[in-house]
């Protein structure tokens, strides 16, 4: 079954307006056009209090609940809901926040301000599979084992994925543990364990199965977008050195399952359609097969997001200096396979998606020497450390670094929707 | 917190009959020594008939929920009980099925045949992970890729583990779907799309997490085996075609995530003690790091479980001809490293493990030619394929063909106890 190419619509409309009046200042993250979904309470209600689902707006959070639009508050049953579906709730959300809605008076009292509210992870998270779609990422990293062949020969046919650990992804906001495992030196007889020296973030976006599929049954191409919900930024942290012993034959383990961290608020497909940029292989790379290739599928393209990476140490804190940025990536420019290649590959032999099912990009890296999603490749492998306003230098995060991941979209003829930020501080 | 170890109590005593006189058959799986946990409902009952849990005994399931001794029909809150609360569990139930039993009246009206019952995943599965203890394998895979060393650095060292995909677990019985999926030829340019023409089996242990830990807190090895609830028959079936052209660098992916195999029944470590041997490492090996390592850990050593490897083909079925064993494995004799090493090894960077959560040991490959856990290695890499009776042969699995793995453990001065089987049958 293959679904029509989504275009802008009224809820996308520039000249809308809500009655939440915050929603309306120019550079939002959450004006109406963007409407991302994600689970709160009240902040300080205690651990007896149910986690309920929301809509932000301006600096608010409505209520789904209070607006009889979902029955139960359960966001991956949200997520289930077949594409059109959730459209058709988007339209009612957007007509209801709009200036003039007869809502207005019902929904003003189903807020609550976002900073007094906590958040939750936005739904349970079933399997998390983290791909590798940066060819610049995976270039990079690539180069500094292989300087001769960085891109090993599968990278353009298939989109490069393994699974990672859902337990330890929260969201971010507190401290990050730097973690312990078997570290190895190159002229050491044996290994000893120890906390990491070589603690990295990686940039990336997180992809929300929405509708699953059952076992056995492949996700075609054309149908693959609409088994995604959204979006939200997410930090797969890294150790390097722990990575650097351990993953041989079967791939990273616990240099990367001691914790990822995702932004609270879920931005939808259907939010980010103003950004889609049609997608074709430059000509000297090879035509996909064609399960993971379709006229639409170039029409239809990825989403551009743009990506910042900052960086404030304890001493840049101190002093008062603000974060500095580490990196800007252009998500389009850094990725060689599309959000529905990647559900597409997933599935082609017949593994079962789910709702709430989380879906990393990899890395996301530009062809730029400042567009990098990590630390591993801005420092060549910590080779050269990075200048830090101060005099500090890094090669890799230290005790009291604060790293923040931000997102957001923005394009000429459309109005800026933003995925908010993600941060944590490293300690020891 | 140290956990003492467990000896042999009442509940193993051989002299121990059962009240449900199919228990005391010799050689049966469920002797009253057993006590096997699963979930089930009458068959044929519908989808809308709840899942109970039962305890196995003899050739009936007991239902739980009527012995009044757990509360809820969920699995992962009894697992998530702590080591002696499921040890007083154990006792009982021992009691209350021994011959005698003043329960025999209320319990035996609590009874459903085997036979008549459908039986269910034991819990919901939150992450799967899955090892490569066994050397003998590692060894033997590695010397088809590396023939001068293969096994890598690190493999005496750390636990090689990586992540697999929890939502494509299911219980056996049915057809087992050949994959496709990417193949690419040695000589060939491009991949192409199709069935796997490699596809094979992994004979594997499944141990079920049972109380977790707190992210950022690991487990010692001391208290490791306090948090394991029990364990399956489990397989890992994999396209080895996919899996050569997809691996690198991040390890197994559609090779694996098609499909994996649980038998129904989780036998505890409690239903296991009799059946530990010391551990111990050889002379020329080295001695596991101190967070793997401890006088008690070598005395609780592991779990020596015997694996026995049956195929059955089309044609053998068609001509009557039984079941053809390919392999029989000692657990122990195969593992490099326990499942308490496992769980340390797993924890040590902190991260959070769940009641439920499913450890895999990697394929179970002994010493000799015959105790070879998959296709793979019993074929050596397809070059010299099995010879079958009827004069069939085999280097990988062929539509219609019969895999079936089981497992028991024995020895002198201990009733047998076994975990049952589980099979599948390849269709195209």
């Amino acid at each position: 079954m293959s679904t029509p190419l989504q275009l802008p619509d009224e809820t996308h409309d520039p000249r809308l307006r809500s009655w939440v009046e915050s929603a309306n200042r120019p550079g939002v993250d959450h004006p109406i056009q963007n409407l991302p979904f994600g689970r709160f309470r009240a902040a300080g209600a205690g651990d007896d209090q149910a986690w309920r689902l929301g809509v932000a707006i301006g600096d608010q959070i409505l209520d789904l609940g209070a607006t009889g639009l979902v029955e139960r508050a359960d966001m991956n049953a949200l997520m289930a809901l077949p594409a059109d579906a959730r459209r058709a709730l988007r339209r009612r959300l957007s007509a209801g926040l709009s200036a003039g809605s007869a809502e207005q008076a019902a929904w003003s009292r189903a807020l609550l301000p976002q900073a007094q509210a906590e958040m939750a992870l936005p739904c349970r998270i079933g399997d998390y599979t983290d791909f590798y779609t940066s060819v610049h990422h995976a270039t990079n990293v690539g180069r500094l084992f292989r300087p001769d062949a960085p891109l090993l020969p599968n990278y353009k046919w298939l989109p490069i994925g393994y699974h990672g650990r859902a337990s330890s992804i929260g969201l971010g906001g507190g401290p990050l543990r730097r973690p312990s495992g078997q570290l190895k030196a190159p002229d050491a007889a044996a290994p000893v364990l120890g906390q990491s020296r070589r603690l990295d973030y990686e940039a990336e976006l997180g992809w929300f199965v929405g509708p699953g599929n059952a076992l056995g049954e492949p996700i075609g191409i054309e149908s693959a977008e609409a088994h995604l919900f959204g979006v939200a930024l997410f930090n797969d942290w890294s150790a390097r050195d722990l990575q650097g012993w351990e993953y041989q034959p079967l791939g990273p383990f616990l240099s990367k399952n001691f914790a990822s961290s995702l932004s609270p608020w879920v931005v939808t497909l259907e939010a980010l359609t103003p950004f889609r940029r049609p997608f074709e292989r430059a000509p000297e790379d090879p035509q996909p097969l064609p399960y993971l290739d379709s006229p639409q599928q170039r029409a239809q393209g990825a989403f551009a997001i743009t990506l910042e990476v900052l960086l404030q140490t304890e001493r840049m804190r101190a002093e008062g200096r603000p974060a500095q940025r580490l990196s800007l990536t252009d998500s389009q420019r850094a990725a060689y396979w599309t959000p529905a290649q990647m559900v597409a590959h997933h599935t082609v032999n017949g593994c079962n998606l789910q709702p709430g099912d989380l879906l990393g990009s990899g890395t996301l890296s530009g062809p730029g020497p400042d567009e990098a999603g990590s630390l591993l490749e801005l420092s060549v492998g910590g080779q050269r450390p990075l200048q830090l306003p101060g005099g500090e230098r890094r090669s890799f995060l230290e005790d009291g670094d604060r790293l923040t991941l931000r997102g957001w979209c923005e394009r000429e003829g459309a109005v800026r929707i933003g995925l908010g930020e993600v941060s944590a501080t490293v300690v020891g």
